[in-house]
């Protein structure tokens, strides 16, 4: 009863930490970009004094809404000890202290924070940054960028009564760029900045520097639960464990706009574009760090600084070999020259797109940098689907529309649309969309994830339009100057042509071309360094990566990417060729068992020569065939198609001949000319036979239904002509010489009972094929796991199948009890939206419902048949979260889209690499 | 390396067991028939001499297909041994000894396998019989007997044959019995039956008694697989460790033909119709036993006994008294007496409808006989279902067409069908079945199934038809003698009335009467014994039984069959009364929230008015609601019907008012005189609100659609209706003074986050009706566990939910990957019929895939909390399989249709008593 007191003093919780004291891998507490600069302090790099304000002031600020106590307190010590390693005063009036105020939080999310400029300055300390500086515009130029950006970030004073403004004085003042304006028209602008904040605030611009600095703190805290940072983390998933709350970095205010040996400039160790190995970026000579990432004046390469400023170029050089050294990572680096000295503001992993990843994982190998491990790791397998995009073919490409930069490579046509909120819009309801811009803010990240590429008419490779697409893997073309975009009118203009909403467009953001309507596109192909680096994730890899395939282009695409067998080829696929289509019909509509032989026999022939060519593609690899899966009525015409063309040809038929139109929009015969009354009866009575089995064939829930094996249970005719062509096509394949691998698979099982049936039916045709040949076939018979019966039987389902393969799109719908197309047309976007689903299951598999089965499936089986080999054929078999699962649980394969193959072959290794540690997905 | 062959030794099986020696309780060796005949010998019944072969003798014939080596040396030891006890001698012309060969397995299946009597008998025994008997005629009627069973039993040949020569001769002759036939007709009839079977085998008739005896067991053996014998053993689910082949019992003929203090009977120690406490039975004086148990004459009750041969009927009530002592269980025997010697033939435990089982367990347990586990036990809880039959309403009851004997209680109305393939057939298409024959046989079984009545015109109380009937529990009405069957033409006649197929009547098996037309029926009442019964198993149960009730009429039959709560009340259902209809309709119309707050706000009233209702009835036990499953458009009519009726009025509107008709087959209004030029515009324009709603409702695969809980979360302000419709009627109850226990439970729920939002809302919706009832509410919150996903996560979903209720129709269906409407249509039957299923999902509970995910769901619910309260309301939840492995895997309670809730009460005791035998369903 004594003491209680003792055991829970007061905690006093240390809020903020200045750069030489933070912990620098310390980033859930201090943010990406406060634990960088602490890092970088520490380890001798010229940054600017400052100090970090933690996300847990944030998460403590937004949880009471008000500033925590003892925050201030810390914030004005610190204060003082800046103000003591640059005798600098804040708020004073001789050699004043400006600071910036930038949040950061674990993980980056670029352009979704605020940053506030120049703080601290007021009417006192403007005149002291006057006569210090001996610059009148500079200091005008300064308060009126502070003044905008706190009353947009800090006071929510919409950007665009600034920028009107602004833009106003311009006009009048008959210049272009912001540096024709001269003191008198900044000062101009800073009083009409400063009653605009009046005007929407209803108070005056705060003049006390630490109400400034408090106002500012609290902006950014508010910034984390704002709408974009809330949509991002969203659509990437971001969870609290990742990424929780926001620091805030307090810096000492460096000018790159003091005079002209003062520079702002960003830049990249390595090109993040190819991953070349040569530092790329850009600069601005007396200019400051937002003109460049803001993409109001267009940047000059840093290549030219070489020759303009070449002992600075020197000392940039020397920065990008540190930073590489330190961080074994290509680096994305802010830095600003204040009258010749070099401060770095900011340093982060780049965002590369594919190709510069892969480029530089495997050169950062070769030159010592990094080990493989790392090489495999560094790269998001998902974003290789950049590499797989397609290209224009240069064949279909015309003169260009217009020209920009190529700001993020790959190819895409879509419809304009010239603002973020539409395209949102269009995007959702399907639409391709290219978002057209003036330029981008962050405000416009919707539209983004919206589109399949983005033009802008202003701005450079480094502007918030080029970094984000590239960090999306979208084509991006920016400051394409010709084009200029009308957002009220929903119009674009280049020259005399006027772009509509909805136009179709092309951007190749490989190239910086724009063109007029969809351009025709080629196959992406595999660089060397793509295919070096696939090699080393095979060898690392465990899980096999095989390709679901069911044409013989696609086999030839699947192989050159590396697939390592064909695990799902649907032979019904086969039957929707041209020539197959009428025979099936024939099959369907057969009055008996025999009739359907008749039909099946003309089908068997076309089946095996196109499995032998898949064999002899993929051989010696295995080639998984999949016996019939969908429902009959999927092969026929829909019952109200067949009912208005039997209407048309009855009305037809008893209209004169003339009324030739009618019948020829039928596609009946290619002359009218044909059509005796005759022939019009039999068409008819074939349409009404086709009708009357589409009737018989109703479902109500055709997923739910007669299909699968059940079809070959009812009809065992038609599985007895698949698997006479599977292995009649191996035993010619074998005669030939050429290695055969087939696998034999029977989809929706429920019971093993019905693959012994299945079964036993395979056992008659291979002994008639083997003696009819004088071979011995060598295949495997095996099951579709895609009920959750099968799940939970895959034991006795093991005593017969010598392989499962997961079918998760059906088994997803099985543990969900609803289909993906009523699904998303309904609930499922207000399901993943709100949150009640972390993600479309149909997407991302869904490892809490779907993974309970698996696992069970996988051990039950293993338990009955120890080396029973298993592997996944449903659409999540090509994504990497869901192959990390299928690596965990023992799989032995995936099967996916030849397209998606390269990532599966490197999320496969991911899977490995990462295996020990442990993280569930 | 040594001795190998010591350690496999050739063993002799023992085949055959004489009576004395034979284990009574070992009838999956000896049949129940033939361990019964051990036990009755062993027991110290005048049992007639005689040995089994045993059911291990016929696997090992049908394995081999030959008669097993050793089998015939062994039968002829034992053929010795009878001829020691008998002093007769096989295939001897003195006193020869005929044997009867009868089939019998570890199940009594009736009338399953054939019989042969009087083997044994050739021209020289026949000789020998005659001259030991001194009558000839006996002597021939034998003779011919024999010739017929061993003919169609043994040797294949059709049994019309026999009976043609057979009727011809007694029309010949000019009788109408067979008694009415001397020796020298019996004589012709023999000669003409030995060379019909010569005619039929191309071979004589066998004469060797040996032969004709191997000949005989090999036909018992075959039998095994016949037809009828696996029909049965599917339709009843006989597996192998319940009973594999069949016995021989070869028994030493008695004759109850021999003389006027002959004759042969077959009895009941209990009514097997009512269960009373008297002998129950019939003989015929000079008869054999076939002549009883075929029908082929009509026998005298028991009671008559009493008086004609009252020594005989003293030994016959001793018989009875004995039997009961020692099997405690209602007997079903057949005797024979011989020149005035009782001998018992055969006992088994008698198939009594479920009234008689109902009162004999009150009434044996009353007596002491047994105790009230075996009176609990001895009753299939399925047979309940017979007293839950409705019975004829006396008001409606008409002069009846023809009357017959009550041979098996209940009352039943269906089309006429006067054959069993025809009856089969037209059962399976779902009409209402009354199979009508002249009498029955064991080949017409497949008829019984189909039925739902069986009538017959020949035969008596315990005619082949009669104790068919009563052990399926079917009405029957036997040998009403003024109805002629003609099979050829499909008809009956009755006097001058013919009833063709198809035609509709009743019968009425507690009356024996015969109706024209469907009669209307009364819901049956509960007997005081069955009141009496469910008490003891409502004591002996773990397991509670609730009821699935959507209405206050179904609520009070509920209460009154015990249900001791609602666990389903759909609400749904009551949308669709007459008055809710419309507004439901408005509401799913309505464009917005507040257009659908507005028609739910109509109604509310109606919800909370339906739901005090059964509040009251059920008070105080629970009432579980379910809140809105089904899809919108299932409240809507369809595309088609909408479309037709649109264009039916757009045709009317075109056309002279004159043409009234078009219009009033529409329904729209009484008069046509109603219909103004607008008021037809404005039905127009709310069908074609409707299509447009219909066909944006419209969804791919129905059951896999926007309902249940998705609904709920799309459309909050349908829920909060129905919470609120909830919470208001248990706040008016508990202001009348009413105890009510509501339980709101969520549909297709697949995470726990639906039901966090749902309960969100519930919280917020109770506390203002507490607030403005000023009282607290007691109510629990649960889930519907009917989603495979829903298992998985039962462990995050139980920290939301108080109770869990399995849906499993859903469940199955999601399990197997097809819906029932579907699967039954198209592949289902042949899924069930060859085997790879073993029962109908949908009715039976598949233990080992719906099963496995139960278990999951249940152990996963109750880790997080452990006093989790879990039911199922699935159709399975009134299948007695279904509640026992509810039972096993530890379920509070099951809740099936009102009807259902004897059978589910008595199957929960079952479930509880049978829990230590430890048999997994």
């Amino acid at each position: 009863m004594t003491g209680l007191g003792e055991l829970e003093p007061h905690m006093t919780i240390k809020y903020v930490y200045s750069f030489a004291e933070g912990d620098g891998k310390n980033k859930q507490l201090l943010g990406g970009k406060g634990a960088n600069l602490c890092d970088m302090t520490q380890f001798g790099l010229n940054v600017p004094p400052g100090f970090v304000i933690t996300t847990e002031a944030c998460l403590a600020y937004l949880e009471s809404k008000t500033v925590p106590a003892g925050l201030m307190d810390e914030v004005r010590a610190h204060i003082q000890k800046v103000e003591g390693q640059t005798g600098k005063r804040f708020g004073g009036s001789d050699n004043p202290l400006l600071v910036s105020v930038r949040s950061g939080s674990a993980l980056s999310m670029p352009g979704m924070m605020d940053t506030i400029l120049n703080l601290g300055l007021n009417q006192n300390t403007l005149r002291g940054l006057i006569r210090q500086s001996g610059n009148e515009r500079f200091g005008y130029d300064a308060y009126r960028r502070f003044i905008q950006l706190f009353g947009k970030v800090a006071l929510g004073v919409p950007d665009r009564h600034f920028d009107d403004e602004f833009e106003e004085v311009k006009r009048r003042a008959g210049v272009k760029a912001d540096i024709g304006l001269d003191a008198a028209h900044l000062k101009g602008i800073s009083e009409r900045f400063l009653s605009i904040v009046r005007h929407h605030t209803g108070k005056p611009f705060p003049e006390d520097v630490f109400e400034q600095l408090e106002i500012a703190v609290q902006a950014v805290f508010n910034s984390w639960m704002g709408k974009r940072a809330v949509d991002y983390r969203r659509e990437f998933n971001i969870t609290p464990d990742q990424a929780n709350g926001t620091a805030v970095s307090i810096v000492t205010m460096v000018f790159g706009n003091l005079s002209e040996d003062s520079a702002t400039g960003v830049g990249f160790t390595r090109n993040p574009g190819t991953g070349e190995n040569e530092m790329f970026g850009e600069y601005l000579v007396n200019a400051q760090g937002e003109d460049v990432v803001a993409g109001i004046r267009t940047p000059k390469p840093v290549q030219e600084m070489k020759r303009e400023m070449p002992a600075l170029y020197d000392q940039l050089l020397d920065l990008r070999g540190k930073l590489e050294a330190r961080y074994r990572e290509v680096q994305d680096f802010e830095y600003t020259i204040e009258r010749g000295t070099l401060y770095c503001l900011q340093t982060r992993n780049g965002k590369l797109n594919a190709q510069a990843f892969v480029r530089t994982s495997v050169e950062m190998f070769q030159e010592g940098l990094i080990d493989r491990r790392r090489a495999l790791l560094r790269i998001n397998p998902a974003q290789l689907e950049q590499l797989l995009h397609p290209q224009l073919n240069p064949q279909g490409r015309q003169r260009p529309l217009a020209q920009g930069l190529p700001a993020s490579p790959g190819a895409a046509s879509g419809r304009c649309v010239f603002d973020a909120d539409r395209a949102e819009l269009l995007g959702k309801a399907g639409e391709k969309i290219i978002l057209v811009r003036e330029e981008t803010k962050p405000e416009d990240i919707h539209g983004f994830f919206a589109a399949r590429g983005i033009l802008t008419s202003r701005g450079g490779r480094t502007s918030h339009a080029a970094v984000v697409a590239r960090g999306m893997g979208k084509a991006c073309v920016a400051g394409a100057e010709g084009i200029r975009v009308d957002v009220s009118s929903r119009q674009a203009f280049i020259g005399d042509l006027a772009l509509r909403e909805g136009d179709l467009i092309t951007i190749d953001g490989s190239t910086g071309n724009v063109y007029l309507g969809e351009i025709p596109t080629l196959p992406p192909k595999f660089s060397e360094e793509l295919k070096t680096l696939l090699s080393w994730a095979d060898e690392a890899a465990r899980l096999k990566v095989m390709a679901n395939v069911d044409t013989v282009e696609a086999a030839r695409l699947a192989v050159e990417y590396g697939a390592m067998g064909i695990g799902l080829c649907r032979t019904e696929r086969m039957f929707n060729a041209g020539d197959r289509l009428p025979v099936v019909i024939e099959m369907i509509l057969a009055g008996d068992a025999n009739a359907r032989r008749a039909a099946l026999s003309k089908l068997l022939p076309m089946q095996r020569s196109d499995l032998k060519q898949l064999f002899e593609i993929l051989s010696p690899r295995p080639v998984v065939v999949r016996l019939l899966d969908p429902p009959m009525h999927e092969f026929l015409p829909s019952e109200e198609q067949l009912t208005s063309e039997i209407e048309a040809l009855v009305q037809y038929r008893s209209v004169v001949k003339g009324r030739y139109t009618a019948v020829s929009t039928l596609g009946i015969a290619s002359s009218v000319n044909d059509l005796s009354e005759d022939s019009v009866n039999a068409v008819i009575a074939k349409k009404q036979q086709m009708l009357r089995k589409v009737r018989e064939l109703y479902e109500v829930n055709p997923m739910l239904g007669h299909r699968g094996v059940r079809l070959g249970i009812s009809y065992p005719e038609i599985y007895e002509m698949q698997v006479s062509a599977i292995l009649e096509a191996a035993a010619e394949c074998r005669q030939a010489g050429v290695q055969a691998m087939p696998e034999i698979m029977v989809p929706q099982v429920i019971t093993a009972q019905e693959l012994r049936r299945v079964k036993a039916s395979v056992d008659n045709i291979q002994a008639q094929i083997e003696s009819r040949h004088g071979c011995k076939l060598s295949f495997k018979f095996g099951s579709m796991v895609e009920t959750v019966r099968a799940c939970t039987r895959a034991a006795s389902v093991a005593e017969v199948a010598e392989f499962f393969s997961f079918g998760t799109n059906d088994l997803t719908q099985a543990t969900f009890s609803f289909s993906r197309e009523d699904a998303e047309n309904k609930f499922l976007p207000l399901y993943t939206e709100s949150g009640i689903l972390l993600n479309n299951p149909f997407e991302v598999l869904d490892v809490e419902g779907v993974g309970v089965l698996m696992k069970m499936a996988v051990e039950y089986g293993r338990t009955v048949r120890p080396d029973l080999e298993v592997g996944i054929c449903g659409e999540h078999g090509g994504h990497p979260a869901s192959i990390r699962f299928c690596h965990q649980i023992g799989l032995d394969y995936v099967s996916c889209s030849a397209p998606r193959i390269p990532i599966a072959r490197l999320a496969a290794a991911h899977a490995r690499l990462l295996e020990d540690e442990g993280a569930a997905a």
